[in-house]
């Protein structure tokens, strides 16, 4: 259901292409694959400076499931490089030895050796380990890791209502809100299991999700996505209700736009198309380029005294939003903000001396800090986004047998 | 034991006296005034914008606590003002009737008009209100506040070997470290209970929180105050080990020089004097000027994202503690640097359209956000800091009867 583009759109669109592939293929994975690799321990180092020197042994579950998925997803739709298997495995032992407690729950982080540090109080880390699991099972055709993502996954659905359990510090009193993060993640694990598991439970939860974003989410009266929602679908006028969150916005836009693009349901493209409009207009600095981390509704100041600052995972994840919207609508406005976005991004994230992105700039486009993987940057925004956009132009150009195309 | 000055120091001591206290008393004192004080519901609105529109209306206990003590201080020190007291008052009932869970506990959040959002896992918002209570007792004459701060007193030293209880994290094979922050919260406790009440307990508090940050915190080998130190004294290298803040290492500075000034200890003033060049040294932005947030000792990045972000309360700190420590020891460097705070300082934060300072500028001295108070900046280490600056300076240019001397 791609439209059909004309011939000059098309040279841009393969010059992009050119871009990204040299990106992905000679700056982004080279770097993971020299520098995260634990070769003593199995699993990943995250915590990588410039040069790629590991500033931090710690493992956190979040970063090592998201590692485990990406590996095994590029040996899955790129080609099937066995080192790529082998990297996705060291990830997906660690993980299986180390990385959850005696309840099956994932730990938040444990030490290089796996020596627990921080407890299961995070269910994105189930997540990201259930994905990641789930895509290593179909990469190396090993079931016993498709029974623990599974696990894994039953136990997250389990828990879902109460995610925090003793750690949520929100008293029965106060203000609740829905979680759109957890929609979120919802649709994207479900995206995953349903690759090898034809049960009617993914897409149930899929259409729950969808729905609860649709209606709880996305309004046209505010034209606002929204960050959070409370659980009666009104919006409490205070820093939490307010707080908006541009890169998840676009995140979940693409998300579901795949989901409506295999429906062929415009009416839901329609939607995220006007929603994604809504969200870099008012998200897209004026001044000096670039999308905010954080906003406030009315414009007041956030709780995130990092809120103006320009992080690499929004820049990547609303230049793949862009170019899908584009490819599903033909929607001139979403190539426009496409082509924009490529150029502040390309021009202000990769290094070319010492490969990968930097992740954190100040407002103005400088830079924050010189690391290329933390706590919280791993191997994964950055790779998929890239590796979705050639695919999506790819499709655009009906370019065929370059290897990016999802292995049957 | 303060030293003694040249006439033509003297004079620059006055002209900054001034500065001083034009800032408390003309632009920070009326903000609070103006805008805090919620005159239906009791208590304080802390999230204040840049004219001081309320842009959310949650009383967070630290900002509370902090608020009550900084009145019924201005109080006690500058003048028996009764507005002051008035507003002292009208937090310190707010808190006693709302703030605290039926085991006594305080919450770490409310709402305006008291309903509990988020549960008492901080204990810091017992310190403070406890400090809130007592200095509000000393000011008000009424005892039941000095019951109420003894018990709050009382329960922070019980917990404070599992302050977090259930919501610690950190699982019991986890690497552990000494919290700085809570020998700092004991010495500042002690210091206001000390006032009123002579028992030994406070100063043994005292001594054993002062031997802690000397024997574990001020490496002279190393030449850094260190935030986190293992609890056998090591220093793990890992990002939580070696993070460093400078803003809390002034703070103890001058906590702790106040004391050895009293005691007339040379020794640990000669220490103090060391650590803080150390520390400045280090932390002092050579590019842009001002001193950062975080810091890694080894010079990695920290998991801060916000590190190099140039906050109020750093540089007040700071301002306070090179001179506080310049009046001790007459060390030309601590007025050096004391100079050099001061016109980063008053050159960046102050708002002389609308009054008080801004609270977060980007590294490059811009400003990150035009909030005047939130949830984690309050009516507190600015009037605070300007206060003891003015204090010293009396001190020092041996000013008698203007007011800003202790009440006896």
């Amino acid at each position: 259901m791609l439209h059909t583009i004309e011939a000059s759109r098309a040279d841009g669109l393969k010059d992009i292409r050119a871009i990204h592939a040299e990106s992905l293929f000679n700056q982004v994975i080279p770097f993971w694959e020299s520098h995260s690799i634990d070769t003593e321990h199995g699993g990943y180092y995250s915590c990588l400076d410039r040069d790629g020197t590991v500033y931090d042994t710690d493992k956190f579950m979040w970063m090592q499931g998201r590692e485990v998925w990406m590996f095994s997803h590029l040996y899955n739709r790129i080609r099937p490089d066995n080192r790529w298997l082998d990297y996705a495995r060291t990830g997906a032992v660690f993980m299986q030895t180390y990385g959850m407690d005696p309840t099956g729950k994932c730990y938040f982080s444990i030490d290089c050796a796996g020596i627990p540090q921080v407890a299961p109080y995070n269910i994105y880390a189930d997540c990201f380990a259930a994905m990641g699991f789930a895509e290593f099972a179909r990469a190396s055709g090993e079931s016993s890791y498709l029974d623990l993502a599974r696990q894994l996954y039953t136990g997250i659905q389990k828990r879902k209502d109460d995610p925090k359990a003793q750690y949520n510090k929100l008293l029965p009193s106060a203000r609740k809100f829905r979680a759109f993060g957890f929609s979120m993640i919802q649709i994207n694990m479900a995206q995953v299991f349903r690759k090898f598991d034809d049960s009617v439970e993914y897409e149930t939860i899929i259409e729950q999700a969808i729905d609860d974003i649709v209606k709880y989410h996305i309004s046209e009266q505010d034209q606002i996505v929204w960050e959070r929602v409370a659980l009666d679908g009104s919006h409490p006028d205070c820093m939490e209700g307010r707080l908006l969150c541009p890169g998840h916005a676009c995140e979940v836009i693409w998300f579901v736009a795949k989901i409506a693009m295999e429906r062929s349901d415009g009416q839901l493209l329609g939607k995220l198309s006007q929603a994604l409009l809504w969200t870099l207009e008012r998200a897209w600095d004026k001044e000096f380029g670039g999308i905010y981390y954080y906003q406030d509704a009315k414009g007041f100041p956030t709780d995130k005294i990092e809120a103006d600052m320009k992080l690499w995972w929004v820049h990547v994840e609303a230049l793949y939003a862009t170019l899908l919207l584009y490819a599903a609508t033909g929607e001139e406005q979403h190539y426009a903000w496409f082509r924009k976005i490529h150029d502040w991004t390309f021009s202000h994230f990769p290094d070319e001396t010492y490969g990968e992105w930097y992740g954190y700039l100040h407002r103005d486009g400088t830079l924050a800090k010189t690391l290329k993987g933390g706590k919280w940057k791993g191997f994964f925004h950055l790779p998929r986004a890239l590796a979705e956009s050639i695919g999506t132009i790819d499709e655009l150009l009906k370019i065929q047998g370059v290897g990016i195309h999802e292995k049957k």
